[in-house]
């Protein structure tokens, strides 16, 4: 296996992790700055005629992992891996970020879930979707109707 | 930063890299397998309610990295970030898989663009789609476009 290094950083309006909106319904529209090193710059040439991209980024303040978690959006424990909970064997976070604009080696997103300073892994393209109709959300569906039949 | 560890191993029909589908309209529709470790299982709970998943794992037969990559679905240079090239600062693949089913450990799936022995570092639900109408693909629509003009 292999130790991981930064490539940037995340600068997030996010200062601490209560902030991040969370739960059913919860809107990610945050916008915020992926900076990555310098020296990576030519690594991010025409990266800017993606409207999307993957963010993958280190939990970096996140310690251990369970097995079985509650989610904020729901009270029910499930898996982790079928969950997005940060305590996990490898604490790795993956975020779809819409490309604002590009400077330099500057990235202006919108969609920022992580904390600010949060060390990022990797940046790839947003390439395709899942068909619509073949997409199935699981517990988070399952949630999502329990909370909508709520009187 | 953190070293990585593997949680299970990816089953695949692909000994050798150039067995892959790679380049315009390649099709990744292979079946295989990914092996969780035994001991991560209780994390799979619930699991078979998503469709499809987020695999990342690890390009462990790449070595080093390259700013700029001619991808296999164009001839011209892109950024490295701006393409799924397997050398990055951090040899991390990403896949959008369907799920096909859970016994016990073993999650049987379509989709496969690893080598058979791939290590995994995580999974998580893909739990939503960008809007189609909100998605730019870059460097790759014009390839595509390019590729469909030719006579």
């Amino acid at each position: 296996m292999f130790s991981t290094q930064p490539i940037g950083y995340v600068r997030s309006p996010y200062k601490d992790s209560h902030a991040i909106p969370k739960g059913l319904g919860a809107k990610h529209d945050a916008e915020g700055v992926l900076e990555i090193q310098a020296e990576f710059e030519p690594g991010l040439t025409d990266i800017e005629g993606f409207s999307h991209l993957f963010v993958i980024w280190e939990f970096d303040r996140s310690e251990g992992f369970s097995l079985l978690v509650e989610p904020p959006s729901d009270n029910r424990p499930h898996g982790m891996f079928a969950t997005r909970s940060p305590r996990r064997p490898n604490p790795i976070g993956l975020t779809v970020v819409e490309l604002l604009g590009r400077e330099g080696h500057l990235l202006r997103v919108r969609g920022i879930d992580m904390l600010d300073g949060t060390p990022i892994l990797d940046i790839k393209p947003y390439l395709s979707n899942v068909p619509q109709e073949k997409l199935r959300r699981g517990w988070l569906a399952e949630a999502e109707a329990r909370a909508a039949a709520k009187p």
